[in-house]
């Protein structure tokens, strides 16, 4: 393509509706463009790049096994008001209803499509496992849509789902996709962790998130710097290192004035921070039950580990006045000497292995010691709820865990029965005896992961695109338009670049170098080749976007090279 | 792809709601699947056939130069109602509000959502012309809504839009387009036609339709045998042959009782039909004014020209009765003779060089003859309103005209400034003063031309597809699934055609080789490649499924064989 012909419309300052980088560089490059809130038109430079990422994701998914279908953006409300989900989607579904007044949906997502499909199309084991996938646009109309392509209101989505007769041809199919996606994220030159997803909301027996990382990134994931192991931290766990076990004391209550919080305890009582368990209380927003939530002073709650334990939809900590109803006093409560018959005890296993642990005295002013899980207390859940730390020990390996940031760019799930069942996607097992279906789902999100890799791959100057879904890989730049050998000697390498399959931009534009450069650095080409003053001897200068690195090279060379230079950058 | 891994699920009887053959053989071959009335899902195999027809259009859109670039589905109501259209397009225009109660339009075209990027992104005659393209969903909500994909509520569209500084400059884009459409429809292998059309309703200045030729179309065409003249019959016009000029005669009234058809008149009065004139009565049903239409008796009036001539939505003829108010009796009315001031007189060309032609005698049972346009009576507007008829002469070459029935599958249009005007969209000129871009847009309707492929290609068995599009080009058959010879040989020219990269099916179902071939027939594989009895000998059988042929052939010379063999198919 020639710069001169191509409709790229480049911006110096940022548009202010911007807030993160993405979307900044993406509007300052010309790629994308607004309608309305939420809702972005591709330009042929955003669209190119999109492209790409559309047929890695393709290719790999063909790869696995999978068949491409496309499926309706209008839905009829009927398979939604089946599943249970017509009630239950609320504002973010998009509804319209047609001529007839008949209601339909824009599909937020293809569940209830395919699961119809299938239930009609399927009949015997025989035809299964299967695995239908599309590429579709998706609506959801996001109460606050922002940051560009990151969270829109119309966006691009990859969505697959599975069929199965039994839960061990899913977990295959859930494995063969987690590779197929680590295929994705890898093809596209991104920096990605597969991890360990709370399934909760979704229901299901898994998930499995895919993350890109960047430090703008909305989730904190947790991961070995050892092994593979890596999660949310939501679902992140660790493993806890205990005290030694020591011979059980009697328990002694210790006045401790104005002493509440947790380090001012270890302090006062001079114990180790490891043999002391806070009390926190919780209630359960749908019910108003209360939660007493125990866990080692040097923990954390997790509100989503907790709310996935009680299984409601939020929970919140109880005001001091609520506590007074129970007979609480904030900063000394415990779990021993008072009666907590209406209180549900949750108890993170960091404390059931403590000898003499200490805990609030459930009277103002005190504490007891040499309290012992078990002996003087039992809850009556024991369940991981404590929020992983940096620096604490590997589930898997025993390494070290760190924290990064991640957007979330895929996620699969083991969805079980739960739209085969509403929808009665049954088929006939080998004995003739009619079965409910057993289901996984897999989505990407196209276009975020295009704004995501613009998160992971910048600098002040603009976007610096892997080679594999650059736009163009290749900025060829005649450096004085009046040189007529530059210009015989960028037209060559531009067409010879061409007819190696290499995507190149010719930036044939009656420009000063310094501009031109400035905009191959904000639409960010992975290489640019220069045709400056060594013209004449048939020598380019080739500077790499990522490393600033200029090599001077002849211009035999120039296809060989970026081939070579396209496999790493 | 082996046919036991791939969803493709064929049906023996035609489901009931299809009408028309692509319908039906689409349900049938398990292409397509209906979500909702004008709602379908594309499974693997349309789909795959729906990728090669866009992906033809692709090619040629960048090759002509046009840029692709992506619109949303989703466009705010404000810019339809800035472009006059949000009440004009009424209930066929899909609406919803969002959760902040801002009005939307799920795009059922792209005039306005185009004019808008580009009247904030343009503002210099430097960067015109320019041609952007996109292929997307389009939302229509039909009244009824049939035929499959011929007429669906949600379908598939390549739309493109041009701007320009001049009409030349349109002038030039619209032949460059006429080009691509020409080569688009060549490439699918299809039996086309470029057509003139009407461009009444949309406004602009010049129109051009594509019509494949089926005789299922809705359309007819009007063409000549010796030229590439084409053109709607709403718009067709020819040459008339007029009997040679002869002395003018003084007009004599005729008692004529009971003569009121022409072909009566002619043999009462002995006159020839080319010597005789029809006065047909017409209103405008947005005002009710009175028209006469003067035709050659030989000739009949085309409703959609006088639409045109009058400038209306719509006509009627007058009724007996109405007639009547006007002192008119039907089978005897003429443009002579009596006071018709309050009725506009519209002659077609065809009246105007009759010598001493015969008409209505405004009286019952009268006609006068030897009557001359100017000399007797003169129209208000002389305009082309007849039905060209088969065998008349071509107005381009002289040849002899013929009809033909065709579907519209793409229509390209010069808009001149309706949208630019309305939305302002305004650039600079070379002396810096403020103009009105002018626009052309082009579309094709990608689902539609897959239906349509299949209105052109199909026999009782099934779709025969061009090579090109077909969703594979060859169906390897395995006659005996028991014969390990036959196997291997199926398997080795399987892979051998893959690696060629011609897309195969490899029929690998244990399954007799009857219902093989009546699938392979259903589903239109240009071309069967059967292992079967000379298998040991590596010799297979090519079957040809347009022509219904059988090749024998050694396998190393499927390949070359196929790849000659798809350039004619």
């Amino acid at each position: 393509m020639r710069f001169s012909k191509c409709y790229v419309k480049t911006l110096k300052e940022t548009p202010k509706e911007a807030e993160v980088i993405s979307h900044k560089l993406m509007l300052r490059s010309g790629m994308i463009k607004k309608l309305a809130s939420g809702v972005y038109t591709y330009l042929p430079l955003g669209l190119k790049a999109l492209k790409k990422v559309e047929n890695i994701i393709r290719e790999e998914m063909d790869r696995a096994g999978a068949q491409e279908i496309l499926m309706p953006v209008l839905q009829p409300a009927e398979l939604w008001q089946e599943s249970g989900r017509w009630d239950v989607m609320g504002a973010e579904m998009m509804r319209l209803t047609d001529r007839h007044d008949r209601s339909f949906v824009l599909g937020p997502t293809h569940e209830e499509v395919v699961t119809d499909i299938i239930r009609n199309d399927i009949s015997s084991y025989k035809a299964l496992p299967l695995n239908l996938y599309q590429i579709q646009n998706k609506f959801r109309d996001e109460r606050r849509p922002r940051f560009g392509l990151m969270r829109g209101r119309e966006f691009l989505m990859k969505d697959g789902y599975s069929f199965h007769t039994t839960t061990e041809s899913l977990d295959d199919e859930f494995e063969n996709m987690k590779g197929a996606y680590s295929k994705v994220f890898e093809r596209c030159g991104l920096n990605f962790r597969p991890v360990e997803a709370d399934s909760g909301a979704i229901g299901g027996s898994g998930s499995q998130e895919f993350h890109v990382l960047a430090e703008s990134g909305e989730d904190e994931i947790i991961y070995c710097t050892s092994c593979d192991y890596a999660a949310n931290v939501e679902t992140a766990t660790s493993t806890i290192n205990h005290l030694p076990k020591a011979e059980l004391l009697e328990v002694v209550l210790k006045d401790t004035p104005n002493v509440a919080k947790i380090e001012d305890v270890v302090e006062y009582l001079n114990v180790p921070v490891e043999q002391t368990v806070k009390a926190m209380m919780y209630k359960d927003m749908a019910t108003d039950e209360p939660y007493m939530v125990l866990i080692r002073g040097d923990f954390e709650v997790n509100e989503v580990k907790l709310k996935n334990i009680i299984d409601t939809v939020d929970v919140e900590m109880l005001t001091d006045e609520e506590l007074e109803k129970y007979g609480l006093i904030k900063g000394f409560i415990g779990p021993y000497g008072m009666d907590l018959k209406d209180i549900k005890i949750i108890a993170d296993p960091s404390i059931t292995e403590i000898s003499n642990h200490t805990a609030g005295g459930n009277k103002k002013d005190t504490h007891y010691m040499n309290m012992n899980y078990g002996r003087d207390y039992k809850a009556d859940i024991v369940a991981d709820v404590r929020t992983v730390k940096v620096g604490e020990t590997c589930p898997k390996c025993g390494g070290k865990l760190d924290s990064a940031r991640g957007i979330e760019c895929g996620h699969i799930f083991k969805l079980g029965n739960k739209y085969t069942k509403s929808l009665g996607a049954t088929y006939l097992d080998e004995n003739g005896k009619t079965q409910v279906m057993t289901m996984g789902c897999y989505g990407i999100g196209v276009s975020r992961t295009l704004a995501a890799t613009i998160e992971q791959n910048f600098d002040d100057n603009g976007i610096i695109w892997p080679s594999a879904i650059a736009p163009y890989t290749v900025d060829v730049i005649q450096a004085n338009m009046k040189d007529e050998e530059q210009g015989k000697l960028a037209e060559e390498i531009y067409k010879e670049l061409l007819n190696n399959g290499v995507d190149t931009m010719f930036d044939d534009r009656d420009e000063r170098i310094g501009f031109k450069f400035k905009d191959g650095d904000l639409i960010g080409f992975p290489f640019k080749v220069v045709c400056g003053k060594k013209a004449a001897e048939g020598i380019v200068e080739l500077k790499i976007r990522r490393t600033n690195e200029t090599i001077e090279l002849s211009k035999e060379e120039v296809v060989k090279t970026i081939k070579d230079l396209m496999k790493q950058y």
